[in-house]
């Protein structure tokens, strides 16, 4: 639900405090989850910054964040190790002394005495708290997370693993947040997901339907173009934005995948479990990643009965039953063996659909006819057996990830012609 | 090999530019790659920080970045749209004026004229080189890298897509970062790659076998725990670097995985092609990510047979081929299960191994003996069939990475074992 804002958003500067995440060891996974959270939320992220666990350089960028931001937020350096600085850092940044926090050293003992461990001086690091900050308990951790209130400004700290830090943000930041206007009631923007279509005819479709002063942008990844529509200057309410969204679903047609954020595995999962449909996968090139993909959902089990991926032809013939003449006349990497994988994975699984990938993902391999990055995607169901032929651009990795993607995005719009189909011969 | 580096290394920011890495639209995956080659070549990732597509924020992180590190590097924005702000940021903050780059232009002209494609007047905006700065070509895209050399500064600017970036730094920038000193000549650090043993017993065995000034960090990423050994002021060379390093590997023991980058999939990939043996594998609570992994390394088809995600009861025992009784009496998730699906995985494929996981990834499913987070493993080889329960910590997602991890870590040490007895045995 789109929610009117004021003009002016909150603005906000990301600190991500940890040398593991300037040494290429890991992705920073806080990044992406807390972009979308802001921007869910109406709070425009202007900048991040990564820094390392030290006390001057993580005091220097908190300090010149909260002189330009809204609303500053740290991650990590919480923990009880003498390399977890967050707390000293914003102390120097802001001039403010640490305070002892009964209530955090207290919920920390609970948890100590529970687990049989005892609370040495360097677990009560944990519990300083800034002058002024409230802490903010984090039931998965030792480490409380805090919030800080200055005037205009706004400082919250949030404890660096994934699991402590998300619940954490959802449940306690972000009612803050909306108490105080920083962030919007519902949702500050529109999503219109699609797949099939470019993001510069995507924009020519949409414009013509956005009141004056809406705001569009966009944001591409793997096949998947997400248009994000706001209410800017427009001042247009949550009704009002839900009506362009459905004029934009109109205009984009099976391009549409959904508004919000659902995947396109999430949304199969979803439309198959209405349905009350099975699905069985057979996967070559692909190795595995779309039923991955598929077992990502919770609930998967309920329609996924299996799938088998057949990298060699003895294991395309021997295992799912592809019929070797298929594979001598056109060869492993081909339409009529797509179809055929997909029609042998319902069989072989007893499914009512059967989703089939095959192809070239590279490095080497591929014909002049099909070279590196040529994809036949295989589906069957009770009304029929089709395949499709693609082309898809980048490294292996990405091969796979594209192919998986299109193969999810040919199945949603089989099955909104099935449940169609359906309805019409009550099948 | 480690190389000597002078006590003083060179001191790198990292500037990303672009709206969509604020917005949580897709991961800044430049910061992990770029974050492992800067650390592996001796230089010292300072800072990163993601800035949006607007002039005054790019043309202010880099005058900052500029006056406090000696390695600047900008990632984005020198594409030909108006948004693509990173030459015009740089000229404003180093007071450079953008002369045409006469080269770049020819370039652009010889690629476009290649594929019948006009040139434009924006297309021309990324032919505009600041003065003093060289071009750099791009083998796999329109805007060619910049390489600018002031006094003690360097500043680098490369293309936004991975696929272009990548190659311009191994291929170019890398060379001239050795010639001027800032990168070392080999590897900076060695890494010896662990599993199965946490970082502060590591540190404990590999503390007393450095040499006085060696630094030591750690990272960990899913059941990985990886000892970073750089000479330090320790003034070490290669050799003696080396020879720190095989000393550790004798004391970790088992739990020692390699020396360098390898990745448990591309170590099994390898060893089973040396060996000469194939693999097989069937999967439930992970769902395909064990053959999706081990498919991302090229050269998999030599050795992977074929997978199969046995979700369902009936998938295990159709399909697979696990007795039925097995599944009634000890549960789908259970030792004799896993060992059943992993011999039912080498007879199906006639492959020379099978492995195999069944669990509870959540979040829903578990038993009060076998809670969320527990999976039993399962190895079948000419030698025999073993079964091994294991629990991991995590939500969904982090189940099913850690549950793959430790059965690539588990199958590596049983080839370890399996080479041995095959040259004792012949076999």
């Amino acid at each position: 639900m789109a929610q009117t804002q004021s003009s002016q958003p909150c603005r906000a500067h990301l600190i991500n405090i940890g040398d593991e995440l300037l040494e290429g060891v890991r992705p920073n996974g806080h990044l992406v989850w807390l972009g979308e959270q802001l921007a869910r939320r109406g709070i425009r992220l202007e900048q991040a910054s990564i820094v390392r666990d030290e006390l001057p350089a993580i005091a220097d960028e908190i300090r010149q964040a909260w002189s330009r931001c809204d609303l500053v937020i740290t991650t990590g350096g919480m923990g009880p190790t003498t390399d977890d600085l967050a707390r000293d850092a914003v102390a120097q940044a802001l001039g403010l002394p640490l305070d002892p926090d009964p209530e955090a050293e207290r919920a920390l003992r609970a948890r100590f005495a529970k687990i049989g461990r005892e609370v040495g001086p360097l677990d009560l690091r944990q519990c300083r708290l800034p002058r002024g900050a409230v802490s903010l308990p984090n039931p998965r951790g030792t480490s409380p997370a805090l919030f800080l209130r200055s005037g205009e400004r706004r400082l919250v700290m949030l404890p660096g693993p994934g699991l402590e830090l998300r619940p954490v943000f959802e449940q306690q930041v972000v009612p803050l947040l909306r108490d105080d206007g920083s962030a919007c009631d519902g949702e500050a923007y529109v999503q219109v997901r699609t797949f099939g279509i470019g993001a510069a005819p995507l924009e020519s479709l949409i414009r013509p339907l956005l009141r004056p002063g809406m705001q569009l942008t966009f944001g591409t990844h793997s096949g998947v173009v997400d248009a994000r529509i706001s209410p800017g200057s427009s001042g247009a309410c949550c009704d009002a934005m839900m009506e362009v969204a459905r004029a934009v679903r109109d205009a984009v047609g099976d391009d549409f995948v959904c508004t919000g954020h659902s995947t396109l595995a999430q949304l199969t999962v979803e439309r198959l479990g209405r349905l009350g449909r099975t699905l069985a996968v057979a996967e070559s090139c692909t190795g595995g990643l779309l039923a991955s993909n598929l077992t990502d959902i919770p609930g998967a089990s309920r329609v996924l009965v299996g799938s088998l991926v057949a990298y060699t032809n003895d294991a395309k013939v021997g295992v799912l039953g592809v019929p070797q003449a298929l594979i001598d006349q056109h060869g492993a990497v081909s339409a009529e063996v797509a179809a055929a994988m997909a029609t042998a994975a319902t069989e072989r699984f007893g499914a009512h659909h059967g989703l089939a990938i095959t192809g070239f993902a590279g490095p080497d391999g591929g014909t002049a006819a099909d070279p590196v990055g040529t994809v036949y995607l295989g589906y069957a169901s009770p009304s029929g057996v089709w395949s499709r032929r693609i082309v898809v651009a980048g490294d292996r990795a990405q091969v796979k990830v594209r192919a998986v993607n299109t193969a999810l995005d040919w199945l949603r719009r089989k099955l909104s012609r099935y449940a169609v189909e359906d309805a019409i011969h009550g099948a």
